[in-house]
């Protein structure tokens, strides 16, 4: 009965067009429109879940792809391709063997599993289809029914992909999203240096702290010229801050000098949340608050392949405690949406969704990075619904960089969400109608909404 | 299979009396038993759960009816209930949709849900039951087939309505339950006031360690002469102490003075909680201790509508550490009840279960508050049946201020354990026939006994 | 059509041989082959699982037939199991239900269940299958078709039993682990007499830092050669460290001698953890470090009765911190195998999935203790697989006293996988062939890679 209903709701759904608020794909390849390379390139070696998975199990790096700051890697990318091949098993019951599993059926044509045997097989085979024009970035948006993509830039940079792509007349909506942490975080490792080039950009003192503001409201507005509607914020902690002007005048100086203390960089972080948000009440960008990642954790591939190897672990986070000052300020606004992730699932029940369900600004984001998972959303429905409701949240995020991965993982989602509401449907917890109001709301009124797409 | 299984057990326990050992009715109800006002008057200014949900979609609060310091709200009770009749969406998928239905469709009989479009059909019909004999508060009572109902009075009340119930010859059981905080917290707003009147109450000189006590046991009798069998202590921590008399004098002297730390005060609630456990040992009450809350956390809404206007918000408890000294002392007793309750699932299975599963002292309460609802409800047998059995569980508590909704709360109960239950059975895990006994010892046996009714 | 799954997946591996590389029996029972005492002596006096329960419902340890510290307990044995029998009731529900309804039914042929009414005539008839030879240790090791049993042995242990195993041509695979704690633990009660001990057994200088060293590595060799491939570490937190040779060597001092603070206590745990990982580099024996366990937690108990006695409580636990000095160093290599447990499930999506799913030496032990129960097995894998998957997890240990309990658990284990298993089958997320690849893995060869048996 119960997969009946399922079956129902999700037929609902499953050809609405895709919203991808937050995203990390990359705009030049909606600008220049060039074949993706190969395999290995295309889905090997930019996807953090496949290669961390590979490196647990003691495959190296290097050999499948991976470039180091040396340089990039000297693998040849199809013995990459058979290795990834030869440990298919490692991903069992893993969601990347779901996205890997769509990618190659519905969107590639495939009909056996890839395995150790048919590698050589995938592999040419992809590099035909890639080389072909129905499998260049715009046709595969196309095909996606990709209604808007959000992509994420940093302060500094020019927008200049999506300068080209709002000029060359292609139909297809790709929007940026302001993603202030490199000038942000004064112990983010090019602080000094995108400070530099923040200043150059925008024509502002970044070094007095009325200029360094006045610089990010410039560059928030050419990123609204840009299609933005959001900023994104991917801070340790949830740490907000509102201190009087003159100590946080004192504390930007401190932070923008030579020697940073761990304390004032987490302070100067919290109160430019607070700051962030008193923009958003100007220009309506909507607020998005990523933490709990302990960044680049592996000491010796940080060193020697720097950032966003596979390597972050997540955290205990704190909402309650850390979220207040920004909230006595600002929680009751009705025209600020902030919303909220977490990498600690325990904050569901216990701080998220009594914190969503009360304060105006505040909605949840869905289930992120190692949760973005059936058993993962389906933990975030049963434990955020009861007390903040499904209208306190805002749909999917796909947050990713694997382009050819984002029907799959919209598709996951609105199964699961499909299957939550049938559970409900057959427990007599909501009306069979609700339900399928519910899920048309999560699929698409509500990211509209809350993003303001 | 499993359905069946659920069915026959929930039918075994459906027609059980309602026991309610922890909630929040108001004895005056039953004193005067005087008609309830109106709908809005009923269900929607005092119940938190609905206008929490309501404001967190930017909805105020004195639009729906809820009275600031400044007085009562001057809504219009038929508009404040057109607002949640429109926004019944909002409450999909949460507890307070099934009360609320189970209120209107057994209780009132309405056969449409309220919506938007029936919104004055609904304001008009139960203003008409409201005024009718049959749903005056006694009559009501009776009509739930209510065994035993507690109230919650603070240490400095009267009992007035609980002598006029208990004078007036009517049958229905409702008895008060001792909740000292107010004399006990020296961060409690009206700690001063309070401890005047406790000194007025009693005619103790509550400003004297030992006189202080003294009132404490005195009105613990006074409560007990008005059928309670239990204190409650809400406290922001868990937090137990066991200090030497000569400490706890200096203490008490200091957190009744002027000037009162944070240390202090948590001290001082920590050493209150073990003298409470003391006096229990004498006079047989049953403690329950409800941690872990960040009360009144909206600063605005605090400052302008005071407390318990749905803004508190659970913070990460711990037990292990915390009830140390306490258990240290009186752990081993075996004629005291210790009742614990947390608003962080975390606690569950890694410290609740273990601690109750071992000390003879310490029992585990229901689900409470953010997590009386179903997924919580199971989330609490699973989490914590494997460790400390059904037998160091207390069945359900309804802890309700909404008096219409207590069968649907017990309702809700008896049908989540008849649902575990039935998983067990059908997984092989327990008799048909032991669930049985399990779920009439849930539903009746158990809180009978932890609270000796 | 999920049940048809499981019960396809679960025959593939009801019949495995056992492989126990971690656990508690007393060796001395193979190396004597003596026959087993009684009823209660076998089942009820050495289980923590069964006598906390009956404990916290108000029974006396003593009743039960615990020894204290004064001596043996002079409970009648047989009155004794008849309070367990009296008190089924409490274990509802509980895994130990199930292991002991196992233990009865299929081992010992009972057909109805223990009661009050059948107490005797149980314990009468348990006595009489003790006293038969298919019922002494090693008749019971070859009908449970045990491939391997590791126990687990301190680092003073003479392993005689082990030899005398060893020595007496029996095919029984029986070998020890090291289990270092007492010299390893400042804090550990017997330290000094254990560092005496070691010293007299290894024939090193153990107060200088290279003797100690040294002591180890001779002891761990001679471990090896009575079948240890593993070490074992239960210490109170998961904190490493990395300290220089000179500090390591004045902690030495200060540990080793009077006065010793809890916080070079802890420093010296998390270094010795290091250094034994570097052992482990050397030697090959993979490492297990099992945390987060407040010991003796009831002081009345500890004090009359001594360690071990039931009233251990998880704490909550934290590894990216606490592990990340230790992985500095050695997380990268691959010839490394440290297995992680933990007694706090926040810990499985958080934090040791993501790092077992991307550090080589890591590896994810089985829910453990207090987990290891349908339930807790269950959220294991929910919640550890879609990081982890299922290759960086390690199978079953039973990690018991309980001998005649070590087929229900290698059992119940073996079923909540197949069950796990087919919802994947069903909601399409693996295939079946893989599912069935997978419970055989799990089984069979995960165990005995990690364990390299």
């Amino acid at each position: 009965m119960q997969r009946g209903y399922a079956r129902e709701l999700y037929a609902l759904v499953k050809d609405f067009p895709i919203l991808s608020p937050h995203g990390h794909t990359d705009p030049s390849w909606f600008a220049l429109n060039e074949p993706f390379e190969n395999a290995t390139a295309l889905f090997l070696s930019p996807d953090h879940y496949i290669y961390r998975m590979l490196y647990s199990q003691g495959i190296d790096l290097d050999d499948v792809g991976v470039g180091s700051k040396a340089g990039p890697s000297g693998a040849d990318p199809r013995a990459a391709w058979r290795i990834f091949a030869k440990n298919q098993h490692l991903f069992r019951g893993t969601p990347t063997s779901m996205w890997m599993g769509h990618v190659f059926g519905e969107i590639m044509g495939f009909e056996v599993q890839l395995c150790e045997d048919n590698a050589d097989f995938y592999y040419d085979r992809i590099g035909e289809l890639l080389a072909s024009d129905a499998y260049r970035p715009r046709a595969l948006f196309d095909r996606f029914n990709i209604e808007l993509l959000a992509t994420t830039e940093g302060p500094t940079d020019t927008l200049e992909h999506h300068r080209t792509i709002k000029d060359s007349g292609w139909k297809g909506r790709v929007v940026t999203a302001y993603r202030p942490d490199p000038v942000i975080d004064p112990e983010h490792e090019d602080f000094h240096a995108k400070l530099k080039m923040f200043a150059d950009l925008t024509g502002e003192d970044v070094y007095s702290w009325k200029g360094y503001l006045r610089a990010h409201r410039k560059q928030r507005d050419v990123f609204m010229q840009h299609g933005a509607t959001s900023t994104d914020h991917g801070h340790p902690t949830a740490q907000t801050a509102n201190l009087s002007t003159a100590d946080t005048k004192a504390l930007f100086k401190r932070v923008t000098g030579k020697h940073v203390t761990p304390e004032d960089a987490e302070l100067f972080r919290a109160q430019m949340l607070t700051e962030m948000a008193r923009m958003s009440l100007d220009d309506g960008l909507t607020m998005q608050i990523h933490p709990g990642s302990y960044r680049n954790h592996n000491l010796k591939v940080f060193e020697k392949y720097g950032r966003d190897k596979g390597c972050d672990i997540p955290l205990p986070s704190n909402y309650v405690h850390a979220l207040k000052p920004l909230l006595d300020v600002f929680g009751n606004e009705k025209n600020l949406t902030v919303i909220l992730f977490t990498l600690d699932e325990t904050n569901y029940s216990r701080e998220l969704a009594p914190l969503a369900g009360h304060y105006p600004i505040l909605k949840l984001g869905p289930s992120w990075w190692f949760h973005d998972s059936p058993e993962g959303m389906m933990r975030f429905r049963e434990q955020v619904t009861e007390t903040a409701g499904f209208y306190n949240t805002v749909g999917f995020n796909d947050d990713t960089r694997a382009f050819l991965s984002i029907p799959a993982r919209h598709d996951v989602a609105r199964r699961v969400d499909a299957n939550f509401l049938a559970r409900l449907v057959a427990e007599h917890r909501i009306d069979l109608d609700d339900a399928a109001a519910v899920i048309k709301d999560l699929t698409y009124t509500l990211p509209k909404a809350a993003y303001k797409l």
